[in-house]
């Protein structure tokens, strides 16, 4: 279990994290795998599917608090709440958590709640963390991040349109948001929501706000769930929301008005990491299915295993380079992340962000490939696999976006490094007059002209 | 409209065959895909998906019977039903069909009938076709093709498992069947069974046989539908069928007992390129959403169109071209059957098989990426036409297999091919000789041996 | 040889061209790549390889002259000087005079003497014909196409600054050029130079105009010859030539001043299609080789021919698409141009520009894969081809410049497309009212609120 | 300059080897590659640049030994003449050394001496150390592996057929060999060879002995050398040599007869780490002049710099992210080789063996896209860097062997893999029995049968 730790990063984790991850890879592999078909049994057809939540997620979640699974996932360090656990540490966690679809919900490190806490134990104020803090951190609600919006390019957060507007000690809310992720659960009583409180601000980043929102409050309505690829994954969904007229006291508003973006980039950059751990997990488990079907002694076409045939041991060599890289490039982050925190991981953040899940679907895809109709049907947790993490190309911005910006910072030193390179090419000038050499050109005794 | 034919091949087009294309590109952008939606909403939810099919789908083929579109895909010269059109022109055509969900079966040219329908025509009886192929060329039945079996690798026919043995005049079917496309339709009637016949036959192709079976026969049962990612299909559907003491009079026996293999080695070559084609059109239909996505006048990331960033035109401009290749592979190999027959086509068909599926997947997911989160979503066609499309590079034998027999083709000419190379560097020698020169070696005059 | 043709385009050729064809393939495979290597030797080493050329030329382009093979590029119909062949049929020979390094100047047509013949054909006056045109096509000279320069972005041809002033009867050149390719040879003869004559113009696109200049001008420096990854390509070459108060008659301008760009626009067409075929023919015969190698008998790691290792026939299989896929392309668009003329086919020919290259790098990287150490030698003439052909996704433009033209071409028809769908939906709307049905969503009995 | 050691292996490095980096970075940027053209100048031109080694070399040793550079390839506790670097630590000291051609000899690390050196230092007997480790120590003379023959299939090297006969006290070896890189250098003295003493053994592992050759054995002929896409490497040189007759005393053997495999595992280890973190410093470098292009104002296509064009920023983007995977996959590979030893770390090697080039390839392709035509010239590193790292995608056995290696013992846990997941989904079943609930198909109330 634990002896899947990349060798370059295994010293850096506590005994206790040793032994945490080993109690984690038991437990998603002997309870929590098990009971996702169970989990899928019990959310049943139909408009029902969204009414209640499967019983075996409760009595995961006991049996996770009573192996000390809880929470894993705040940072030692940067918040009182926490279980203490490294990023590096809950990131090799969560590729274990990712390999199920119970496992996350059951030690009640799941998205979005996890960056929701997040939002709250580091920007909240004691009301606020009383209020929603606390029943999340004891698993006893949920809550959904509330900031795309369907008619603008929400990639850009500054296009963010819904409407904030004080009336007294309320904000008073109009507009609409999608792909609200985890709304669609009964239990789901917070919403986070990002809105235009100050339209006219001459600083396009002040103009936004984070509020409080009760999912009950009145002039809310969600107006449909969205699917991905075909799925519901219900009860969580994918909410698309319209708020009219929706009112909340003014105390609901989460550090100030016009801190918006303070707070969104706060809250992506370990949320990033966490999902993109999940996918390392979720490919590993593809890579599981493909080695299992490859030696299925029933599917023998043309007389051999498909192990023996063509592409098929390259294809799984290509998916365990393909896989360790991407896992240290998002270890590599996590580390930063420890060491020098969020703001300062940007980049390294971001090309987990971007890598993992690129790398996940062409290895889940592989596996669909090597199971035939098998792969893209129910009866192998690969097409929904699939599903779930192409959307992460574009949570969170697209991946053009996070390209663009880390092209920019790269190309931050440009200006250094052609001044490095004309230097070099000074020196060798130099260097060839002291050895009384030149550069070896060919054709130059080429003549041709009557000079 | 017709505007859209290579240059390389419109002359080939005769002029009934260009206006045809007109009528069903008009047809289709105007009255299919708009109704696509009407069919999904008709068709409704849960259990009901599966017993009745929606209404809109009759008055479409009354519209398209009206328009002198039916049938049009029985190649001309092969088969007296044939309303005359080669397979390059109906190539074409399909294209266009390719483009709706409901088009194919509105002009009676959907899979799986084609190809049933062109195995009767080619193979059934009289009574056979009385019975049967009358029925499917008026629209008034569906059928389905029931060959891969959960429990072998079918895409080796040889696999198949499905036990058909004789019972005095009848024939007794044993075993189960999945991947049974159209099955789920209430109008589907006919079963064709793939099934073995002479387990012990020495030659392994002539084991098996091909079974007329109506789908009201007692010992069946759909046993549940396939899901593909989470898209059910419905009505059509993906069936799990088991055969328990299934009898079918033996007169339902197709061309013979043993004569499995000759018939859908007769029934995959043109039923190919009919999926290719509408894949050219899927892939057509999803550079128009993207088209029309960049220049959305609402979707302005950062202050610029999405057009204007990045990879995005080129996205286009690599789309276009990879369309246009894969296009004319297609429309070759329907050339090469309509000049020599589909035996003949083996290679082509091949390639058109494997090439169109992966180049329109390409293209369709950089449509979903340009659309974030609508695009993988029900608000866009798109998603929809990804899970469709990426289950034929596993339908009739996934890409590998294909890629390997291709791959064998064209060794063939491995010996001829050196003999030839051999040859031009004997000639070579001569030459040299003959001008009295030496390939001018670099460092010929090292010498650090005491010789 | 000719069975070679696709059977898309088959019929469009003559029985003249089909004969030629046989002749040309036998040609080439016979006499021309076993003179190759007699080529190569005959250059000899140093500064020789710029001062003569080989003998094995000379003999061959008797031969082909016997042969009827000469000139076959000149369009039919387009030049009174044309041997009367289609660009679809030349194409047809392109690809295989693409096979060997002589065989395209064994029968003259070898760029960029075509494309400048095609320029006196079509722009030169009588005079200029009569000294430059007549010995060209004769093959009794060479001539050299200027116009990159190294200090500027080229790939915009509006950034060229030769200076061209006129003087009295002169014009009066200074500046220099790179990517002089064939001005190494001792034979040419002719400069045809872009340069700036009217900076001040304010259409930036009539600030250029193209002169003849005799090679042997004084004033004319070779400066030195440009390597493609280690060859020098003699004695052809690169040239970086430099003009220092370059005479030439007035009379010398072609078509009159300020209409390079109209030039150099009806000069690319054809051009590039020819070097899309010989690319073609390129990868073929890598192909060929690889076959020869993955066969060798002697070749048998861990006991098997290569062929019977995991990868190597699905890389067999894809060359054989990717080539065929591209052929097609290429042929393509010389339809277009033999119907419709070049201009008319620009996005056809962009498209084989940029295709033919990327997969015949794809196709001989593979085969040098195949041949280990050898592949990278000059052992095989993989190498040498694959410098040769990585150049050609530079020259004329990089491909990035192609792509974001044709996106921006494709992209025209998206206002078209977005009223179009939009058009669909309206109607989908209307049809949904006239069925009485709604779109079923999910999740919409989902209720929170406490409305 | 040490800044650029990735955060998750920092702390790893002592407090020397970080002081180390930095004088090695300096070292390089401003003396290495400065010197790189003049020892290309002063290796001329012909002849000549097989017969001398250029003075700037030597200049640069001493320069190298007075700064405390100098053969820091030898692990750390591996070796007593090791100067106590780990090979970690050399790693990231071997991507600076990358960025530059002359930089690795300069400090006594250039391949293939290191790897030759190793053998001795770990196989060597005290004679045969004093005799040639001491002189390669010193770098006073170089060497060459001798093992890859023409004439079969070397990446297997059971198939090497050099013979070795023992004749008295000495051992006649008969036979060739190409792709002997280093043995063009007139400094080169020693060949280490790879041949068959006992063609017989049964073991196919025990035929092959390594012995060691002075280069200026009678019998032996330099035949000529080897191109790499038209560069020839000198002095340096990649040898086709023929041995015929060659007599060495027998105490020349290494390690006893039939030991080869022995050897030549031991060899390859840390050597294919130093070349990797050299491909990767020559990644970084082709990304460094990339980012020099796309900032250079005089390159300006249609108005704009390169990098506000279309694609250029996230080429620089991605190259930033696969080179970072990359050097975490090679450092990885290091750490596992000093904890565990280069045995235990055999599949950490190979993925860096495949990763690293294949990753530099693409990069620098991008970069000499970028530059046009001066990237596939003499008047870049970048065509040259290019050409030298391919080889290493065959160098030590092609990349598809290694694959195929990595992925039959990733292989080796499908048997686990299977168990594990049949278990979990017994373990699914009693729980769905226990919650009594049934997997909700789709589909399964559809009946047709008339049962």
């Amino acid at each position: 279990m634990s002896a899947q730790v990349p060798i370059a990063v295994r010293h850096r984790l506590s005994e206790r994290a040793l032994k945490t991850l080993d109690v984690v890879a038991k437990f998603v592999e002997e309870e929590c795998i098990p009971a996702d078909a169970v989990f899928e049994a019990q959310i049943g057809v139909g408009d029902a599917r969204w009414d209640h939540h499967p019983q075996v997620i409760d009595d995961l979640k006991k049996r996770a608090r009573a192996l000390g699974l809880w929470n894993m996932f705040l940072p030692k360090g940067h918040y009182k709440e926490s279980p203490g656990f490294t990023n590096l540490e809950y990131g090799l966690i969560a590729e274990w958590l990712g390999k199920s679809r119970v496992a996350s919900e059951a030690v009640n490190c799941a998205a979005p709640d996890t960056g929701n806490m997040e939002v709250l134990a580091k920007y909240g104020n004691d009301a606020q963390k009383a209020k929603w803090l606390q029943p999340l951190m004891e698993g006893e609600i949920r809550s959904a991040f509330l900031m795309t919006e369907p008619q603008v390019a929400s990639s850009d957060a500054r296009n963010i349109e819904m409407k904030m507007e004080r009336d007294g000690d309320h904000y008073v809310l109009n507009g609409q948001k999608w792909w609200s992720s985890g709304a669609g659960d009964p239990r789901c009583q917070l919403y986070i929501v990002m809105g235009k409180s100050d339209a006219n601000n001459k600083d396009p980043y002040r103009q936004q706000s984070v509020v409080l929102v009760p999912a009950d409050t009145k002039g809310i309505t969600i107006h449909r769930m969205l699917s991905v690829y075909g799925y519901d994954d219900a009860p969580h969904g994918h909410g698309h929301i319209t708020f009219y007229n929706v009112r909340v006291p003014a105390t609901n508003m989460v550090l100030g008005e016009g801190r918006g973006f303070e707070i969104i980039q706060g809250r992506l950059g370990p949320g990033r990491i966490h999902h993109a751990m999940r996918t390392i997990g979720s490919a590993e488990r593809a890579l599981e299915w493909m080695l299992m079907r490859i030696n299925d002694p029933k599917k023998t076409p043309f007389g051999k295993l498909l192990r023996e045939h063509g592409v098929i041991l390259e294809w799984v060599a290509k998916s365990r380079i393909e896989i360790d890289a991407a896992r240290l490039i998002v270890l590599n982050a996590a580390i930063k992340m420890d060491e020098h925190g969020p703001k300062a991981a940007l980049t390294e953040i971001a090309q987990a962000k971007v890598l993992a899940p690129q790398t996940a679907l062409t290895v889940i895809d592989r596996a669909i490939q090597s199971f035939g109709g098998a792969g893209v049907s129910q009866d192998t947790p690969l097409a929904a696999m699939w599903a779930g993490i192409r959307t992460l190309r574009l949570a969170d911005g697209p991946d053009e976006v996070h390209l663009q910006q880390m092209g920019r910072n790269e190309n931050r030193r440009g200006q250094a490094v052609a001044t490095m390179i004309n230097k070099q090419r000074e020196k060798s000038e130099e260097l060839m007059k002291k050895y009384s050499v030149k550069k070896a050109e060919i054709g130059t005794n080429i003549r041709k002209s009557k000079i």
